[in-house]
């Protein structure tokens, strides 16, 4: 089997390390038995192994064509997207009131990994229908989403988000798509959105463009742009789709990866459909506040993408792991009777733990955020779900930044130990490789991420937030300071890590007045030291409890692979965070010390 | 101009850092003027920005194509080869009586940079040819020198290095390939072999393989492996080409990048040609030692590789500077009018910052350690020949190693760099990504650099090369520490760095006996922090050469900028050497903890 879903170790995270039972016991929640999860996700994880993972090859080698308008996606992806859609997979986080499932975010998460890991091109498409709903769920009116969302979490519409132009990317205030208000209160849009995932396919009857766009008159900059539903199809009052609508696929993107997952620029208001000229949308929330809403869905879309980024660092780990068993060669350093398979070679061995432990950590700290996500939106108690949430979006920014950079390590370290067979591409390693490196740019670049992260996540509280965490992070330390070799092993690791984490939360929290510029000089790297610091917390407190079940006469491997796996992680994983807060700290003034023009 | 060759940077590293100068006084050195050489850069700078630059993105997109048997390689690649030729740069660094130019391994290695920076994949023609070149110098009768060397030296015919089987990658001791004694003294070979650069073209009018195959009764593994002259067409007695040889190229690699280049699966031995079955071929050197033969030619490559890992990053890093000094986007963290050049954005600056001053770095290590090649292979002093080839030797790997893993990670933050863009073939940020990512992996992967280094290398002498090579950095270490402002900055970074490197040096010497398996888990943490560390080294060293000028009055921006790339490369870079050796000296045991079933 290509892909295996790891299972395991999802189970032990959301169970252990992330608070399912408690979760599943918040109001609103489900009142299955507890075995409901896991039932779940073995389902999840049938189908994915057998109907979507087949495609992640054949969908690089045959990317999605563009003839005529229309995009044909590559063979067998839409029988998949069929079976996902009834199998109810696209409304599993989704209201039950607007025939999803209603299952909490730390229940999606594996499943969207799964989905991920399985084929990220093929995932695309749910993804983004997510993000369509998510944000109108948020602003959309009452109609709305009786309009919408029922079609789409039923799979028989697809949604996307069109926030790029050529001229705006990181930087929305650029954007110049406009809206023009129609007699009838409708609006015509006009403008070019480019980077459209799935703005045209033939998975689904119909596509709702959430579209940022100016009303006219509005004020420059961001504060100037309002969110507009388009259609690719309109919607009859009865719900039947009418006209095709003046949105228009010009061309698609020649990729480095995600081949078969269609990146449409699109033209509205060419006056080629049957609507006459401009692209008829409705206004969604108010006017002018589209990027504010946009925010709130994005939190979801950007965790999402962290999540893809553990799913890719699984996949590319299992291949090379198969890889390194099945491929022989040379003689075991220690002396062997004749070659060996590369596994039991030292330099490989820390390759494929490097893999599995960026791996693992990331998972942790990705469902853990997820756990916190539920609890700030249901829990009984006001201040447990401000305190969560406050947790959960701090730590977006690190699942998406942290995530992702780690999958283009991951999937690098995949490429080298295949050696030589991990260049040619029918081996697999490499589009894993070129799949991944989108991963830490779409959805807000790490830089975008680690502005967040350090602007308005750290900085606007005074570091409140940040400290608070570190303070939760210094019990567990305190919790692994025993008798037991191993604890204590680990104890030695994390406690530099995080004085480190916290010598650089205090040194940007002093400096962000006086010295803005070496402030942001240092925010990717305290995105990813913080990163690095979460993933030891959380491979601590696995450690911990993996202590407790073998303590109890448990001799499951699985706990004592855990504990190897988190001494690994501090020993050769979190000694960079010293390198990194020595970069914040003292390096702010050579980041910026050549002259621009010097270059 | 997609790249302009970076000579201020080169003439200062082969004149300050490199000594050129002495080079150029060794006995067999040219005698011409000193400018000679600045001229010689010149007009290979000029001959590649105008004939082959421009080749690298049409050669990526056109890749190399076989046709019943034939390859044709890309459009403008025949007519670039032969203006190179013609222009006497194969033979470069090649002897006088065979046709080159004699010039020394320094004065070549910049050309040798340039002409990959142009193009990689073209580039790996010439530096196969000057391979097999190589080997026939090493081990070649006087015959077949002049039978063979002056038309690959000319450009009239190429030269390939056959080694990889199906079963033998990094392990050759499982190569099969059979040569077979005839009555006339010529050998018939049988086999199939691999991943061979050019195996198979249409540049030149022949091609001469030089092959590793076994002779009937040979020893077992690599003892038993004999090396062959093997060329596709026959010499006539007369030297001009005679019948078709029976090796044939039978399929080309659909590979991750270097596209242009033709990567050949060739077989020995079908009976396809106009000599009957079985490819014809001379032995080269004696009997079963093929491996020794080939082990003087691959520091020679392996170099070689290295400097094209310099190359690539360069190219990546002119790519990425222009894109950010173009692209207008958000405004400056410090305030500003409207939106700026991402350039002056500081988690811009931080990536370039670490693309150009890794590249410089790694130049520096590389030109240094060709330099020591000419005084090793030429200077009068027997001593300072032994201790500069013991310099050279030990440095091959670290250059091969650090250089090509540094440019993998440089190509990633170049199409970082370009944010969405980047993830656009048509950008040309992601060809650098897939093209840098075989360099750590031809030639001997980062393993197998860094197990040459930590055994052959370091454990075979107690240590006693490296020791002698970190006194010395040790004494530049004693210049940084006065009064002056930046050379203390860099001394309070350089001084940590070497001592991690000594203490890992003495950590994997005194444990080789006791845990083999232990020290050789920290082979490639060692080649890294050792590569960190001499890039360090030469930083220092161009950054007190640099004050010296400026103390002097010489106002050069470049002594400004270099200065402050050094205190960057001693911020950011250098501080990676602790996490590195606290992997190395602390870390072996979690390496091999997880069993290989476990995972």
């Amino acid at each position: 089997m290509d892909f295996v879903a790891p299972l395991r170790d999802m189970r032990f995270v959301l169970h252990e390390l992330a608070g399912l039972d408690k979760v599943r016991q918040l109001p609103g929640g489900d009142d299955g038995a507890p075995e409901i999860v896991d039932a779940i996700l073995a389902e999840n994880a049938r189908l994915l192994q057998e109907t979507v993972a087949p495609l992640n090859r054949a969908g690089d080698q045959h990317p999605s064509t563009l003839d005529a308008g229309r995009v044909a996606t590559p063979p067998g992806f839409r029988e998949a997207f069929r079976g996902f859609a009834q199998g109810g997979w696209q409304g599993l986080q989704h209201p039950v009131e607007l025939g999803g499932q209603g299952l909490p975010r730390l229940v999606a998460a594996p499943c969207i990994e799964n989905l991920n890991a399985a084929c990220l091109s093929f995932a695309l498409c749910p993804l983004l229908t997510d993000g369509a709903i998510e944000v109108l769920l948020t602003a959309g009116s009452e109609a709305q989403r009786r309009r919408y969302v029922p079609p789409m979490v039923a799979g028989d519409w697809t949604g996307t988000m069109n926030l790029t132009e050529p001229q705006a990317g990181s930087d929305l205030s650029l954007v110049r798509t406009r809206a023009e208000l129609q007699a009838d209160g409708s609006y015509r849009l006009f403008g070019q959105k480019i980077f459209i995932t799935y703005g045209e396919h033939d998975l689904a009857r119909n596509i709702v463009h959430m579209v940022l766009a100016r009303l006219p008159g509005a004020p420059e900059g961001v504060k100037g742009l309002s969110l507009f539903a388009v259609p690719k199809f309109l919607i009859e009052p009865d719900g039947t789709l009418g006209r095709r609508n003046d949105v228009w696929c010009a061309s698609l993107e020649h990729k480095l990866g995600i081949k078969a997952s269609p990146t449409a620029e699109l033209l509205y208001g060419s006056g080629k459909g049957e609507v006459g000229e401009g692209a008829i949308g409705e206004l969604v929330g108010e006017p002018n506040r589209g990027l504010e809403t946009m925010f709130i869905m994005m939190n979801a879309a950007r965790f999402a993408v962290g999540v893809q980024g553990v799913a890719l660092a699984e996949r590319a780990t299992q291949q090379a792991v198969r890889y390194a068993r099945e491929r022989i060669q040379s003689r075991a350093v220690e002396g062997s009777e004749g070659p060996v398979a590369i596994i039991r070679h030292p330099d490989v061995r820390r390759m494929l733990m490097t893999m599995r432990t960026l791996t693992e950590a990331a998972r942790a700290v990705a469902y853990v955020a997820a756990g916190a996500s539920d609890f700030a939106r249901r829990h009984p108690d006001a201040d447990w779900r401000r305190r969560n949430q406050a947790f959960y979006e701090y730590m977006v920014p690190i699942v998406k930044g942290f995530s992702t950079e780690m999958a283009v390590e991951v999937a690098s370290l995949g490429v080298q130990v295949h050696g030589g067979a991990g260049f040619i591409e029918e081996t697999g390693a490499a589009q894993h490789y070129r799949d991944a490196r989108i991963l830490s740019i779409y959805e807000g670049t790490t830089a975008i991420q680690a502005n967040d992260l350090l602007g308005r996540k750290t900085l606007r509280d005074g570091g409140a937030t940040a400290r608070a965490i570190i303070a939760a992070m210094r019990a567990t330390l305190a919790e692994l300071d025993g008798d037991d070799v191993d604890l204590r092993a680990i104890h030695r690791r994390l406690a530099p890590a995080l004085d480190a984490y916290e010598s650089a939360v205090d040194h940007l929290v002093a400096n962000a007045r006086n010295d803005v510029q070496g402030v942001f000089a240092g925010s990717v790297p305290y995105l990813m030291l913080a990163g690095l610091a979460h993933g030891g917390w959380q491979m601590a407190r696995a450690a911990i409890i993996c202590k407790q079940h073998l303590a109890k006469g448990n001799v499951d491997a699985f706990y004592r692979a855990k504990l190897a796996n988190a001494r690994f992680y501090c020993d050769h994983l979190l000694p960079r965070t010293q390198a990194l807060q020595t970069s914040i700290v003292e390096g702010s003034a050579s980041v910026l010390a050549l002259d621009a023009a010097m270059f």
